[in-house]
């Protein structure tokens, strides 16, 4: 399926000079939205995953579904303030400023085998603070899965230690 | 199966008094939020939607994998500034002062029918902000899936002209 065709370019979003890859598009067209989550699920097949790690909130609307289509648990990553229970916290640098993401203390287990999802692979910032989040749980990252990658950011460098996978890139 | 088991209660979260219901227990539990998806998509069945509507964050935890279980599109509902091109935007009373919902003006055509998803019915405000901009847009609302369901504060009252089911209720 060429998935590229149901993401919409937003010209000058959220500033101008960035075309902004809009994925509502692609989800909304509930076959290729469920073609899309199946991609990834056949990239993760191998990889013998126990849970699937996300942050809030785009990487919920890949990491959920492909958790439930694998069977899998499914951890969120949210921002400071909105876990419940006792969390870990990493503080991750944004283009403007700083923020902190956190996960529950007690969601992974010492050598559990976590995949990694979210929307889109930008400069990687937030990709970095969740595999640090994971790792320092005592999770093994066995991958890394993305809707969309901006292969100008270079936001895979960062990652190059890590199994990636990107069902589009631009 | 016995969905309450994986939801942890949380005691004075996040204030004192509230018994705060987790459900990011379930969550991690793959065979649990498989089954829990799987019973809302029973529920859902019969209603013949088009579309599932759900808000942030939280309402993507349900409505995206339960969208792609049933191949239907997803439409996703998110505070003022997140969504890329033309919104639709109503005001909701919040606890503490007011906030805005906002949907994409093209995310439904009219006649559309639309099932709307959450996590929790608590006081429906955000659930009846929802509804009002999905029939704005000319949807119609077929069906309205919770997870859980505080039955104490009575937010099924506002949703009475509505086919409303929870999986669980306090």
């Amino acid at each position: 399926m060429d998935f590229k065709q149901y993401v919409t370019i937003v010209e000058d979003y959220p500033k101008e000079g960035i075309r902004f890859k809009d994925i509502t598009t692609l989800m909304q067209d509930g076959p290729a939205y469920k073609a899309a989550i199946q991609a990834l699920g056949e990239y993760a097949a191998d990889l013998d995953a126990d849970l699937i790690v996300g942050p809030e909130a785009r990487g919920f609307v890949v990491g959920c579904p492909l958790a439930v289509e694998m069977g899998k648990g499914f951890i969120p990553v949210r921002k400071a303030g909105k876990l419940p229970r006792e969390v870990l916290s990493v503080d991750y640098g944004l283009e403007y400023g700083k923020d902190s993401l956190t996960i529950h203390k007690d969601s992974i287990t010492k050598g559990q085998k976590v995949l990694i999802t979210d929307d889109l692979l930008a400069t990687g910032g937030t990709i970095e603070a969740t595999i640090k989040m994971v790792e320092e749980l005592g999770g093994v990252v066995v991958g890394i899965a993305f809707l969309i990658e901006l292969s100008y950011l270079n936001g895979r460098d960062r990652l190059k230690n890590y199994n990636t996978f990107s069902l589009m890139t631009y």
